[in-house]
């Protein structure tokens, strides 16, 4: 699909006008300009992105404008980013903001440890801030550490999802069909008038429904809704194996798997306290059940919660960790158990200061194989909705299957 | 704002030819004929509404047409109709299905008790589905239970969020501008020839954001968190004023007001069991909170639960019902309380087949008033969550503040 300048759809909204529209929902993301010079090949371009992010979000009916509004408490233009960084090809990224917005999105910058970022400061309208961005690439006195880039993609930073396909594919249309009149020194007065003027060929690039844009309350509702869905297809169970927690665990596993059946579900063993972290593919994995059945209680929670506490990988995502306990209640009564257990409340407020969701799951041992069986889907039911929600309310609470 | 039959923007897909659209998120959602005669007057109209719910829904990523995918257990469609039931001068809706879901449909319109529902069947084209449901009007025949209306109200099944007042503002359209030309009982052959031949006026009515239609996956989460948000506007907090409780009821009470400054919190006492329920303002409230402190265990929370049963208020909407027990944890242990309220689970499962989820919440009722107000606190931000959430799976667990 091709369209000229002035071809296809009206845009909606203010926007770059050369970004290529293709309805409400399948816009491609990104408008890509590329240098004159730049020459379709083989060698690695040198790509940039430019990111608008000075709107005031006044439909989203927040005062907070959207870019900045927390979803699982982090602010959406983190999730673009680190969807920018996923694609390692993309040299320097220019985020540009209002002027009282500079400082939170240093803070936003430091705290979520993002690279290769500058910011830049808005202009007035929206083609005056791409511009900015624009010449603050084009212009190594500004900030000397950005290198002038061959392709620029200016990307909503209020689209978190996209996937890096899309991307090598705006970026390689750029190559092909780009900019020949354009130059990035003298030409971006105004993206209108290069639009109007210098008869620029745009193509239309297929995007994905993923492309959405976060414009209205609703959207920040489906952005939640959809991490906590991506974050939530790989459940990890850690148990030692040593203590013959083995069997239960692994029963455990089977009916998370059958209650969970688009999900993930591994199991793993911890040997040792302050053991060799890479002994579990934590980077994939949101979401830890950890079994406690013959050793002291809290023992392998703990060892997988020290790991976690090192590693840092909460930063982005909030992890769940569900310590299970089984205990047979006709043996010992409940509260019993309970009571011993009740600690627990304090080190879940510890860990929540490190993005750590603990929860307790106490699941009845039942010595009748078939009753042992419906406790154990019971405690599967709890622990996906306790991953589902991700709910900081319910951290520490002792839950019963 | 005025357009003729081709003016403003291209529909993004295939829709009734008379519909108005302003952009992709604010278009009107219902098109509106008007009967030949139909003169604006101070009388009363005749109005009716056909929604075509005969779409298979590819654009959703799941098997179930998006009509009939469920937000909070309870078919979308179900919400639309409920939305049109609330507009007491519609008349008659007829609902336009595919034969295989006939049978779904009608099980849907008992269970849920909407009422001036009738069901015709789709045609090939979602333009032909209308057709049939006008015939259906027109026609007396058919059915004659339906009375033939002086304007239609053509509305997508697919959008249960929009208010009374944009409904009459497409009727007060349809009676100034529409259609003239137009009768209902031989002009509807296709609304697209009617379009192109008869030269009918269309009126763009100003829309708001919440008239968007259910398309994506993303939009049944939108969907189910703003039902949520709506739903959990009202809390009502159950006592028993002669036993002493409404003193620590209404510092619970006082908590969740500043905990919830946009949530309506009320208080509400129950004499008796099997008093009159019109006592309490179920209607608009769908979240209760059951005072229990020198009361024997759950005799508040059984008295609401039984009163809910009767009234039969959960059957569009799950009622969350929190059982509050407050106890000096100095005095006695909190494992011992649990002990004897444990049974909260299998009452639980019993009210969760009548959509009532209930929840045990036990709060440390500390000497220390700081500590009780930090206790309280916790307890609010606890029931806030359950409400929030409306999650069954945690149905019946006994939560520590």
């Amino acid at each position: 699909m091709e369209s000229g300048p002035r071809g296809g759809s009206r845009p909606a909204e203010p926007g770059p006008c050369l970004s290529s529209q293709c309805g409400a929902d399948q816009a491609a993301s990104a408008s890509v300009l590329s240098a004159a010079g730049a020459e379709p090949g083989s060698r690695t371009l040198a790509v940039a992105a430019v990111l608008p992010a000075g709107g005031c979000g006044e439909r989203m009916g927040v005062p907070t404008p959207k870019q900045f509004c927390p979803v699982l408490e982090r602010p959406l233009i983190s999730y673009t980013l680190q969807a920018l960084e996923r694609a390692c090809w993309i040299k320097d990224v220019v985020v540009v903001v209002t002027e009282e917005n500079m400082q939170a999105m240093e803070n936003i910058i430091q705290k979520y440890k993002h690279k290769s970022i500058s910011l830049v400061e808005a202009g007035v309208t929206r083609h005056r801030s791409i511009f900015n961005g624009l010449r603050a690439l084009a212009d190594n006195r500004l900030n000397s550490k950005l290198s002038k880039p061959e392709v620029v993609i200016i990307h909503d930073a209020v689209r978190p999802f996209f996937d890096e396909d899309i991307l090598l594919k705006v970026v390689t249309a750029a190559k092909e069909h780009g900019c020949s009149d354009y130059d990035l020194e003298f030409g971006t007065e105004c993206l209108q008038l290069a639009l109007k003027y210098c008869h620029i060929k745009a193509k239309l690039v297929e995007g994905s429904p993923d492309l959405w844009k976060v414009t209205y309350k609703r959207d920040l509702y489906a952005a939640e809704s959809i991490i906590k869905e991506r974050i939530s297809q790989e459940i990890c169970i850690v148990m030692d194996p040593k203590e013959n927690e083995e069997h239960i665990g692994h029963l455990l596993e089977e009916i998370l798997k059958t209650e969970l059946n688009h999900v993930q579900v591994t199991s793993q063993a911890l040997y040792n306290a302050g053991s060799d972290i890479q002994q579990i593919n934590l980077e994939q994995c949101y979401n830890f059940v950890c079994v406690n059945v013959k050793t002291p209680d809290f023992r392998e929670t703990q060892k997988l919660l020290s790991m976690l506490e090192e590693s840092n990988f909460s930063l982005l995502y909030p992890i769940v960790v569900v310590s299970a306990h089984f205990l047979d209640f006709k043996l010992v009564s409940p509260s019993q158990k309970m009571e011993s257990l009740m600690w627990i409340r304090e080190f879940a407020k510890e860990m929540r200061k490190k993005n750590i969701l603990l929860y307790g799951l106490l699941i009845n041992h039942s010595q009748d194989e078939q009753k042992l069986q419906e406790n154990l889907r019971q405690g599967a039911i709890i622990i996906t909705a306790l991953i589902k929600e991700r709910n900081s309310a319910l951290i520490g609470q002792l839950l019963v299957a």
